[in-house]
C-alpha cells in the first residue's frame, strides 16, 4: 500500500519539521544555481520515471511548482488537464485510476470535490499527493512553513492570523501551525464558518497551539506576527462578486488593519491576489513576503515529492 | 529511408517474438523499481532526443504508455494534439511533416484514416509509428502478447477469440495471433463483416494457425482460451448507440457466453471499458487480465520504440 | 539583472556570428547522431532545470525548436498556451512574471504586442527569449543566417531581397544582415512601408552593408543572391484576404520575378507557406532551402538557449 499526502493531517510532527527544513535546503543549493539533485541524493532519483499531474482546474503556481520539482529530482512530468484526462467519463474512475498508476511512480492530482482524491488515493497502488481539492491544499501549508521559518528563524510562540474565507488554504495552513507550535487565529465572516469536522481535527493536531475562530478580523489580527488571506472569489465565481463584497466588508488586510497587530507583522498570501482582500500598500510593500511564498512551492514540491515517492512515504 | 512501424504486418515472427520477449524483461525490471535503461543499453538511448505525440484523438492509455516509454529510454515527449497541430490545416501535410521529422527523432502519431499514417510514412525522414489509426493498433497487438506469453507461457496452440467489431485492434490482433501459431475466431455481427483484405492478410502471415470469422458469439468462443473484445461504440459516435444496441445483441462478453470456451478462460479488453460488451463479473472477475494488459502498453511502448528509433528498425 | 535577448539588435556583430557558427557546429554533430551535449560543454547543462514557453500564440516550428533545444541541452521545457496562462488575466502581468521566474531558469515567450515582451523582460529575474511578437523574431533570423552561411559560405558582398510584408520577420533579417555585412533590398506594397523607426535602428547596425526600401519586387530582387519572403496573411488575419490579394499583386516569388535576380538565387521562407506569396515551381523546386532553413530553427534554438541561459548572457 502506498503512502498518500492528502493534508497536512497525514503528517507527523517531526514529519513537516523535516520536510520544511529539507525545502529550505533545496532553496539554498537551487538559488547558489546547483541543480544537482545526486548532491542531496546519491542513490536514487525519478530517473526514467513519469509523473502525471491531473488538472480539472489550473493553476500557474501549482503547476510550475510541481512540474519543476518532478525535474528537478530527474523525472518527467506529464500534465493532464481537463482536456485530457477527465476522471469518471468515458471510463469509470476506478478503471482509469488503475490504469493510470500502473504506468507512473505517483500521482499529482488537483482536483475539485475531496471525495476525487479520496477514491484516487483508494484505487491506485502508487502515492497520490493533493495538489488542491475543496478541502485541503498540503502543499502551499509546506511552502507556507518554509517562509515563516525563513522569516523568523523559528515556529513557537509565534501568532499567524487569517483573515478571509474558511477555505481550503486556511484548512491545512491551521493544522500546519498548532503542529508546529504556532496560534492561529482565524477570522472569517460569519456566513463562512470554520466547519466543526476542521476545528476538532484542527484541536487533534494541536501540539503546545491552538486555532480560535472569530468574526472579528482586529480580534483575529491582535498580537499577530504574521497576516495571512486568500482570494474570496475563486475561479468560476465571479458572479457571486457583489454579494461576496457586501459579506466580506471589514475583510481587506490593510495598514490600518495591521495597526492591530505586532509592529513587524509579515503579509502572505497564496495568490493569484486580487485587490479585494489586500490593498496595493500592503501586498506590494516592505511587510509582503508573498513572491517569496510562491517560490517556496518549487521547494514545497521537491520535499514533498521525495518524501512520498524517492522515499515512498518514509519521509524520516 | 527509415523503416516505419504501421502494422503487425510490417514485422517478422522472429521480430515480434522478440519485442514481446523485450517487453517482458523492461516489466521485470520497472516492477522491481529498477527504471535504469542502461542495465539494458549501454550505449545508447534517447538522451537529449525529443520525440513529438502527434495525436489527432485523445487517449489516455496511449499517451501515458508511450510518453512513459520515451521517458524510460532517457528522451522528452512532447504531446501534440489536434489543438497544438493539425495536419494539412494552416500548410500541407507534406511541409508540416518534412519539418517536424527534421527537428525530432521519430513521430508518435495516433491519426483518423490510415492514409493519413501513410503519408506520414511517406513524407517523414525519422521513424514514424503508428500509435492508432482506423485499420491499425500494433502498439496494442504487442500488449496483448505480452499478456498472453505471461498467462499461458506460451502461444503455439492457443485460441483467441474476439467477440465484437471488426476494428483496428482486431486487424492487428488477428496477425499477431497467427504469426504466432494461435489461432483466432471473430465473431462480428452480420453488419461489420471483417473486410476480405484483412482477410487475406491475415491468411499471407499465418504461421501454423489460422483465423476463422463468423457471426456467432457461441461459435467463435468454443475451445477458446481467450476471449476478447472491445467497446462497439467509438469516442464521438454516441448517438449511434440505440442501433449499435440491436445490432451487437448477444455479442455481451459474460459467463453464460464463456460457458462455451474451456474453462480456464481468460478475458481480455483494450479499454476504455464499457458496459454493453461486457458485464461486471467478467470485466471485474478472476479471468480478467485487462489491468495487467493494460500496464503492458508500457512495456510493449519501451519495445517497439527501442526497436524502431534506438535502433532505427534492426530490432533483432 | 539578467540579459534578455528581445531582438537581433541586442547582439553584437561577434556575438551573432558566434551563434551562428554555434549553431553550425550543433547541426553537425546532431545530424550525426550525436545528441551528447557535454561533448560541447563537460561543466554545464540544464539538468533539473525547467524553462516554460509562455505561448499566445500556436506555431509549430517554434514550439518544436525551442522544445527539442532545451531536451538537448538537457532541460525540461514546459509548454503554456492560452488555456494554460493567460498573461494579465486574473492577475496582473507584474505578479505572474515575477512568479514565473522564480521557479524557472528562463522564459521563452511567444507573445502578441511588443509591448507583452518588454514587460516580461522587465520583472523577470530570468532572460527571456522573444520566441515571435509583433516586432520582431530573432531567433528565426539566427536560423536565417545559420541557412545563408551554409549555402554560400559567407555573408560578406551578398545581398538579400525581401519580397512582401513589412513584419517582424524582415525586421530581424535585416538587422542580421546588415550586421553582417549582406546588403538588403525591402519591396513591400505601397500600404505596407517599413516603419522609420525600423530604417533608422537598421542604418545604426549597418556594419559594411545597408538597407534599401522600395516597392518594386522587380527593383528589390535585381543582383539578389537569395529571395525571400513571407505569408501576408497572419493566423486571424484570413478575413482580410481579397483585399490583401489585392495590395500585394506582383509580389508573388517565381522564377519570372526571380529572372532579375542573380542566375544561382536561391529562395527561403520562414513557413508555414501559402501560395499567394510563391508558386509550387519555387517553393518546391531547387532553389529552394525552406527545409534546411526550418530545420536550422533547432539549432538556432540551442545556440540562443545555451548562449543566454547556460552562459547567461555571456556569449562569447
Amino acid at each position: 500500500m502506498a503512502r498518500h499526502f492528502i493534508s497536512i493531517a497525514d503528517l507527523s510532527v517531526q514529519e513537516l519539521k523535516y520536510l520544511v527544513d529539507r525545502g529550505i535546503a533545496f532553496k539554498k543549493a537551487i538559488r547558489a544555481g546547483n541543480y544537482n539533485y545526486a548532491d542531496f541524493n546519491k542513490s536514487a532519483s525519478l530517473k526514467g520515471q513519469q509523473i502525471p499531474l491531473l488538472f480539472s482546474k489550473r493553476s500557474t503556481r501549482t503547476r510550475i511548482s510541481s512540474e519543476g520539482a518532478i525535474t528537478y529530482l530527474g523525472g518527467s512530468p506529464m500534465f493532464l488537464g481537463r482536456d485530457d484526462i477527465q476522471l469518471g467519463v468515458n471510463e469509470s474512475f476506478y478503471d482509469t485510476t488503475k490504469v493510470v498508476s500502473s504506468m507512473t511512480s505517483a500521482i499529482i492530482a488537483r482536483v475539485g470535490p475531496h471525495s476525487e482524491i479520496q477514491e484516487l488515493a483508494t484505487h491506485s497502488r502508487v502515492p497520490v499527493i493533493n495538489a488542491l481539492c475543496e478541502k485541503y491544499h498540503p502543499m502551499q501549508a509546506v511552502a507556507d512553513m518554509i517562509t515563516i521559518k525563513e522569516t523568523f528563524g523559528k515556529f513557537e510562540g509565534l501568532k499567524v492570523a487569517w483573515v478571509g474565507d474558511a477555505n481550503n488554504v486556511v484548512h491545512d495552513l491551521a493544522l500546519a501551525c498548532v503542529k508546529l507550535g504556532i496560534d492561529i487565529s482565524v477570522a472569517t465572516p460569519v456566513q463562512y464558518p470554520v466547519s466543526d469536522e476542521i476545528v476538532n481535527l484542527v484541536a487533534q493536531n494541536a501540539n503546545n497551539a491552538s486555532m480560535t475562530v472569530t468574526t472579528s478580523p482586529v480580534d483575529a489580527v491582535k498580537n499577530a506576527d504574521v497576516i495571512v488571506t486568500d482570494t474570496w472569489i475563486s475561479m468560476g465565481q465571479e458572479s457571486e462578486k457583489v454579494q461576496k463584497l457586501k459579506e466580506f466588508a471589514g475583510f481587506q488586510v490593510t495598514e490600518a488593519l495591521g495597526a492591530n497587530a505586532k509592529p513587524g507583522w509579515k503579509f502572505m498570501h497564496c495568490l493569484p491576489r486580487h485587490n479585494e482582500e489586500v490593498d496595493d500598500e500592503v501586498f506590494y510593500g516592505d511587510r509582503s513576503v508573498v513572491f517569496e511564498e510562491a517560490e517556496n512551492r518549487l521547494y514545497s514540491a521537491i520535499s514533498v515529492i521525495e518524501g512520498f515517492v524517492i522515499n515512498k512515504g518514509k519521509i524520516i
